[in-house]
């Protein structure tokens, strides 16, 4: 498999879609496998009646993984050069009190997948999902966590989970960072005493009660974990107020505080 | 409110459609509320070609959900019951660089429902997402991990990520015993309201920078859980400085502006 420094796991993941029988899906699927970074797409036997346009239609933008697909008459083919596949299945039973989680089993997955083979996962068709001998070619059953009262996802939906697990295992999504850096206390007690002294010049506190208001300021304004640019914007709003208090007799003033 | 010890957290949880345009997606909307516990379904303003039929096909078995939705004119409306709302985007930009994942997200979302507040999760119509004011009345950004080459997930498969990672994250959560009532949307509002009008009249923001400035502060109160007690101070804080502002000329006003 020549392990390449700069290999992609995800590049080794396929899906599998075993007698699919609306285009839609197979359309949503091929966007939720663009979403998620996937592209290997194999359909077992589609159904003679699938609509093709539908399917190119809710692909939207991921057409190219429509167009790349591979038709093969059998799991067994499709799954031929695979190290591991992962079958699904919303039914409890024979051959599927053994099933994990995507959540689980995406270390497990990314870890065979960046080692160089090949990792399928596979759907069953809309109405019956993976019969017993489509099941049994996989190496792992899969159970997507769902709501007792209707635990049957539609099939987009579950490839969508499946490959949304192992994305995020992957850890290819660079989470945006917060752009400033959290406030330091001095800069915050400064921010805090400009306030204290905006409130008590407007009579919000009076004397004996300050300590426990300010208090009450302080809890607001440590609820969440204020950034430098958010402490200068509080020290704006306090230091603007002021200036304007002091020169509301002289409308003739600059109207910067800075000045 | 009535923290019953059965009450679980998820019908505190909303599902809002910002004007959505395809009936398929608000019935795999549906389905995937049903796959993963939720009930609660709120549209705001859905397109007027919106195919209902299509919609009732594809929600399947979760056609309680589609008939029980309600319809609403404005995303303020959707929330105004709310103490928490999430906002989803595809898009990196302006007010987006504070967004979380789902996942970070659902301890907080849970431990909020488990309190007895209400938690809205709101997602744009299928073309554009959600707009700049839209976000606004969020208290939070989500963004869905996905593909930098493909980041625009389909509506419906958008809500069962969201949807999927809190369910998933209720069945393991143990909550934190720490009842405090979030502020509602609709007081939040009111209050940045007052703050608006005050820092407009002591001319902190210039009126063409009224939005970006507004932002900033928007973002500043939803970084903590606001309680109604801190928002209640926050008002007061305006209320009471802007009646020093009006009265500055006149010392002999009475010092309290509730009079």
């Amino acid at each position: 498999m020549g392990a390449s420094q700069k290999m992609n796991p995800l590049d080794n993941l396929r899906i599998v879609l075993v007698h699919p029988i609306y285009g839609g899906n197979v359309g949503s699927v091929c966007r939720a496998m663009a979403n998620t970074g996937l592209k290997d797409l194999v359909l077992v036997n589609p159904d003679p009646s699938l609509d093709w346009d539908a399917a190119r239609k809710l692909a939207v933008a991921a057409t190219p993984i429509l167009d790349a697909r591979r038709e093969v008459a059998s799991v067994a083919v499709a799954l031929a050069d695979c190290g591991l596949a992962f079958g699904t299945t919303a039914r409890i039973g024979l051959y599927r009190a053994h099933a994990g989680t995507p959540r689980e089993y995406a270390p497990q997955i990314l870890e065979a997948a960046r080692a160089g083979n090949r990792v399928a996962l596979v759907f069953g068709a809309e109405n019956f999902g993976l019969a017993n001998d489509e099941l049994a070619c996989c190496t792992h059953v899969i159970q997507i966590p769902s709501s007792p009262d209707y635990p049957s996802l539609n099939l987009s939906q579950a490839v969508l989970i499946c490959a949304y697990e192992i994305f995020v295992a992957a850890q290819v999504y660079v989470p945006p960072t917060e752009p400033s850096p959290v406030a330091p206390i001095e800069l915050r007690e400064r921010m805090l005493e400009m306030w204290r002294e905006l409130l008590c010049t407007v009579g919000f506190m009076q004397p004996e009660k300050e300590t426990h208001m300010m208090m009450g300021i302080r809890r607001i304004f440590a609820r969440g974990q204020l950034t430098e640019n958010d402490v200068r914007i509080l020290m704006g709003m306090a230091r603007q107020t002021s200036w304007k208090l002091r020169h509301s007799l002289n409308d003739q003033a600059p109207d910067d505080p800075s000045l």
